[in-house]
């Protein structure tokens, strides 16, 4: 069988199987947005890779090196940040074609330079290989986190209300914009959505707070969509889950590029990655203070937008006209879907 | 200017400008085998990245994925082995083109598990991306290695000798029978050291010996030949170098390769990468010791194969004739001379 009848998330289950990470140092393997391991007293060391793949994750001639620099290092800290943690440390590896500008791969590292600068990620080693055919950047992300802040995918309990962090769907927006130019929309919501779809950040301050509020029950970033996201929640808490499709924070920006585009607003928040939001779940009597407290912190709104249910009531979407829906994980997949 | 005309390791120095690692727990950012970061007590952190793409490290058609899995994996281990550390923690990101066997990938991990399995290595994370063309594997190994047992490769004296373990050149001397099998070579010399080239190991007793026993200066692996990976020592450590040719410890097998070749048996040494044994530095009282404690514990051979030089008397190989020449860093380098 081939990669792209299996799918993605297949594969990383069949690949998982095969290693073994049973010891007692390692508290989380694969499965989280980083893995944990035992470290230093109360601190746990969290570590993960992600890539930035031309033609694949990006578009060359639509970003800047710069951008993109930033961008592979902002999709890493947000794993760390899911996880409650500090992001610390990067290891970066490029692969070039040998004609490659050096300006341009300078370009991108202070792109990548002044986003760690902002949060303190030091970029402490790298790589450089040829490549054949495009550019490739693997980065490898490592944080610290307390042991009482840890944030999972599978703390989440029936009875929770599940919560976002900003606004949804303003990325896929953007990326929505780029392709298609002639979209009726005007040029300062282009241009806004654009940028958010170019130029992501981590929420790093806005973990912080979830994480020592402790009363979130778990957390992941919005990277492939809300609803292949919360998903991955349920996958690993084992439970079910009611979105509203109402409550979903999708910013008149983007509700004005979805009625350009004649698909109502929420599909944007359910199947646009690359927001890199928080999702996260808590008791509802936490919720509350919990919104209070990011928004003070942080000046970022957070909206309870479903609650969490047992396993066995399944995922579903109430959409705006009441209609009960089945929550369908159309976010972003490598292989699978295309 | 393009990377190709500017070359890797210049590069390198750039990038490495641009980043700003200056803080307390960053013991040594870019430049040696691994980034060393302040850890629990009198622990330090390893951290390295290092990729295998196709067509650049590695042809499909010659080596099967277990033996690919297994070789990302010991390139990384042995940055750490370097160090005088532990390898302890592996992120793997693999980029595919959509049309790979499922088979394929996991066969390429359970080579990986294997090798991971001997010296008590995780694979605690990992990404699966999708590639335009050929597969990249990109590993980021984490270890840890006592304070005091840290080697570097800034710590060469002059008056210290320098040491090789094992025998160099038999990695090139089988990529060399791999690319031409016209090459009179008897059949058993011939299997022996393509499996040299396929199947490197990281020298991780050996690696512990020589940190344990607090007597070496300077280490690091021979990954790019003898002569590049000692010109990076005596960059790092401000010292020249001069190597004897026969000295170097080039098995009848990889001279074999030479001979029906017809060059130096020597260049194979000096030039060969992938061999992954450990050049290191000590002074020359401890010199006998060191062997006599690798061999009884390892069985691995240890060979003296030069003098630390201070730095104003430059680098130098004194060919098997006596002649004097200088010690070309002719070592694999990405992107210039190709």
């Amino acid at each position: 069988m081939r990669v792209s009848e299996l799918g993605e998330f297949p594969l990383i289950e069949r690949l998982g199987k095969i290693v073994d990470i049973r010891r007692a140092d390692v508290l989380v393997g694969i499965g989280d947005d980083a893995a944990v391991l035992a470290d230093r007293g109360d601190e746990l060391l969290l570590a993960t890779i992600d890539s930035q793949v031309e033609g694949i994750h990006y578009l060359p001639y639509l970003m800047r090196p710069e951008q993109l620099g930033r961008r592979a290092l902002v999709v890493n800290m947000s794993d760390i940040a899911a996880m409650g943690g500090h992001p610390q440390f990067a290891l970066v590896s490029l692969a070039l074609p040998a004609e490659t500008e050096v300006e341009w791969v300078e370009a991108c590292y202070r792109g990548m330079q002044a986003e760690a600068g902002r949060f303190g990620v030091l970029v402490v080693g790298g790589n450089v290989t040829r490549s054949r055919s495009g550019v490739s950047i693997d980065i490898a992300m490592l944080g610290r986190v307390r042991r009482d802040h840890l944030m999972l995918r599978s703390g989440a309990r029936p009875g929770d209300v599940v919560l976002v962090t900003g606004q949804v769907g303003e990325a896929l927006a953007g990326l929505h914009l780029v392709f298609d130019p002639r979209l009726p929309v005007e040029a300062a919501v282009r241009e806004q959505l654009i940028t958010r779809y170019l130029e992501p950040s981590a929420r790093i301050p806005e973990a912080a707070v979830i994480a020592r509020s402790g009363r979130a029950t778990a957390m992941i970033d919005v990277s492939d969509g809300l609803s292949g996201d919360i998903g991955h929640i349920c996958e690993q808490s084992q439970v079910g889950v009611r979105l509203w499709a109402k409550l979903l924070p999708v910013s008149p920006a983007a509700r004005s590029v979805a009625e350009a585009m004649q698909v109502p607003f929420w599909k944007l928040a359910m199947e646009g990655g690359d927001d890199y939001g928080l999702c996260f779940t808590a008791p509802p009597g936490a919720a509350p203070d919990l919104c209070t407290a990011i928004a003070q912190e942080t000046g970022t709104v957070v909206t309870v937008i479903g609650e969490v249910l047992p396993a066995e009531d399944g995922r579903h979407l109430v959409l705006p006209g009441g209609q009960d829906g089945p929550l369908d994980a159309r976010g972003w997949q490598h292989f699978g879907r295309e």
